[in-house]
């Protein structure tokens, strides 16, 4: 399709280098359990791919659980960390992805409780909220270390220390972090951390869990024991192999400048740009303009060649303010107008220009059409 | 690697069609959760490949909820419907797949209890022993359609039935049958049926749980509330055009011939054939020779140019005898002999008269170390 893609935080191309790491797994028969000649061969390469995958968020390959993707890491992390605890309580910021969300609130069917803790208008985690959601003691918390809406960053080390300091375990859901800020697992301090493959221009279908190796984790998936007991199922050989090829190709290519040109134009078009005062991804620009219903105008943008995202794109059947904006004191008519823009290493300065051209044009017609219909 | 893959039940290698259906998919950006052009595209060719996946099991593409493997899609069908109800009872094969029966036993975590269903001398589940498992009246009861390591088919049909009658609901486990026998779920009688890609030449890393509507059935991964809100993550796109590409081509190509040749070789040789007495899958021989170990043969096999298995792939980590085995009353001795080949697409008639070769000559090797050891 001849379009500009601008929906990196949804899923990335899997960049030529993955491709071509997967291309030889995706001839060759190959069950990484299996102890014969292709078998031996698959366990090297995933074997490879751990270490490859470790290495660009400091950790040792053998604290790396292979998952199907971040959904499954996220799950794995609450889930599997409540698991082998007496129900007792998780505390979760208001603004995390429904892969952490929605499993922390599963868990109050067993008997855990929830405690949400409020961001201000950044959507920076309020220190705070996070105190009180530790008195008394948490025993789980989750904090993102940058929401895949705004791209706005959290202080995990810090938040992370807090936490540490009453005896409470930290995750971090790092998916769209990874490879777009400098990542080390031993600095951020916390217990376990989230990662996928195709944020970062790895295949679909694979991620990890990092875990500190005192975590007692109960499986999600049991079987035959693969990844140590904690992640049954075949290895997908092809996929490791590709996520550790993207992870070795790590930190991604800058676009804080072509973010910087987007915004400027963005601004003098009368955007407001959530998160805008806080540190952010440098690839993510979350915006809105007064009166525009960002439904419509992220389709005009699609017509015209350019693919944004209204809200997120992971639970976009909804047609819901975003949670996060919500929770970040934002005025739901104002929420509703929200579009996306996540940059990628393809993208260009003559796209952002073009971009901002047609933008310009659909906002005149859509306000137009407004004028008219009053 | 020039070597024969006699190895198709652990993994069997993509199919060329498969293949390049997924390549189109690992060139394009696409989360089918967009609503852009990339996303519809990535949205239309999932519900391709669904529709696919149903055809060749006589289901609904509604009925088909994709995991990511044929682990995901047992453990869902299990930890799934039991989760939704009060602690009761499983009644499960005792020859069943790890992915199974691990995941039954720990629901005993959660107060259930299991029941094993006995199997005769041949792997065919006892009957009697299916009844007396359903008095009182179990929750679940979980029988495969055909065992990975003998092949062994059951009778689904007559013994979903007997579940039936009781109110019990019925789950098989089907990864292996797929694409060697014809499947249809309706007749099957089951409520929840297993299936595996990477089995039948299409891609790791994603599988199906076939589900009766009627089924309640709680989630293992929550997040972004894909497939109807009963497997949340991103849609792995490639890997299920792959699928849908695989299931296409089914029925496999025959290799009841080649087996024929084999068998034939190895009764000559003085094998014991596992369950060869009962209906079996036309890929899969599993034997032993009395006073041979199995490891052993295998890597001298593997050394010679043939790769086959021994005992079950999936945990090939273990060298403690086969449980399936175990069950079907074979003695521990002539278990450790065990050593599985299972034909695919690509293997021919000359690739067995080599293997038949190579063993007869590792056999006496073996037998001769033997003697000069005693």
């Amino acid at each position: 399709m001849n379009q500009a893609y601008f929906d990196h935080n949804a899923s990335s191309p899997l960049n030529r280098q993955a491709r071509e790491a997967m291309l030889r797994w995706l001839e060759q028969p190959a069950n990484a359990s299996s102890r014969h000649a292709f078998g031996r061969a698959a366990r090297a390469a995933v074997d490879h791919a751990r270490e490859q995958v470790a290495a660009s968020v400091g950790a040792h390959p053998s604290q790396v659980v292979f998952t199907s993707g971040g959904t499954e890491a996220d799950n794995l992390a609450i889930q599997g960390i409540c698991g082998n605890l007496p129900p007792g309580r998780i505390a979760v910021s208001a603004i995390e992805h429904p892969a952490v969300m929605k499993p922390a609130l599963a868990m109050q069917r067993r008997g855990w409780t929830v405690t949400k803790i409020a961001v201000d208008a950044q959507g920076r985690v309020d220190e705070q909220s996070l105190q009180a959601a530790l008195n008394p003691a948490a025993e789980l918390v989750s904090i993102m270390l940058a929401n895949n809406e705004t791209g706005v960053l959290q202080d995990v080390p810090a938040l992370a220390a807090m936490a540490r300091r009453h005896g409470t375990l930290v995750h971090t859901d790092a998916v769209q972090a990874l490879g777009k800020v400098a990542l080390d697992f031993q600095a951020l301090g916390v217990h376990a951390m989230s990662l996928s493959a195709h944020k970062i221009g790895g295949p679909q279908g694979i991620g990890a869990l990092v875990l500190d190796k005192r975590i007692d984790l109960q499986p999600l998936l049991y079987g035959g024991g693969q990844e140590k007991g904690l992640r049954s199922g075949s290895e997908n050989v092809a996929a490791i192999v590709g996520f550790g090829a993207a992870c070795a190709l790590l930190p991604l290519p800058a676009t804080q400048a072509l973010r910087e040109q987007l915004e400027s134009g963005l601004s003098s078009l009368g955007a407001v740009i959530f998160g805008g005062g806080a540190e952010r991804l440098p690839n993510t620009s979350f915006f809105a303009f007064a009166g525009i219903d960002g439904e419509t105008l992220v389709m005009a943008l699609d017509r015209a060649g350019y693919a944004v995202a209204s809200g997120s794109a992971c639970s976009s059947d909804s047609s819901e303010p975003s949670p996060v904006l919500m929770a970040m004191g934002v005025k739901p008519e104002l929420a509703q107008g929200a579009v996306r823009v996540s940059l990628g290493p393809n993208n260009t300065a003559q796209q952002i220009e073009g971009f901002l051209q047609a933008l310009r044009g659909e906002l005149s017609r859509m306000r137009a059409m407004a004028a008219l219909a009053v």
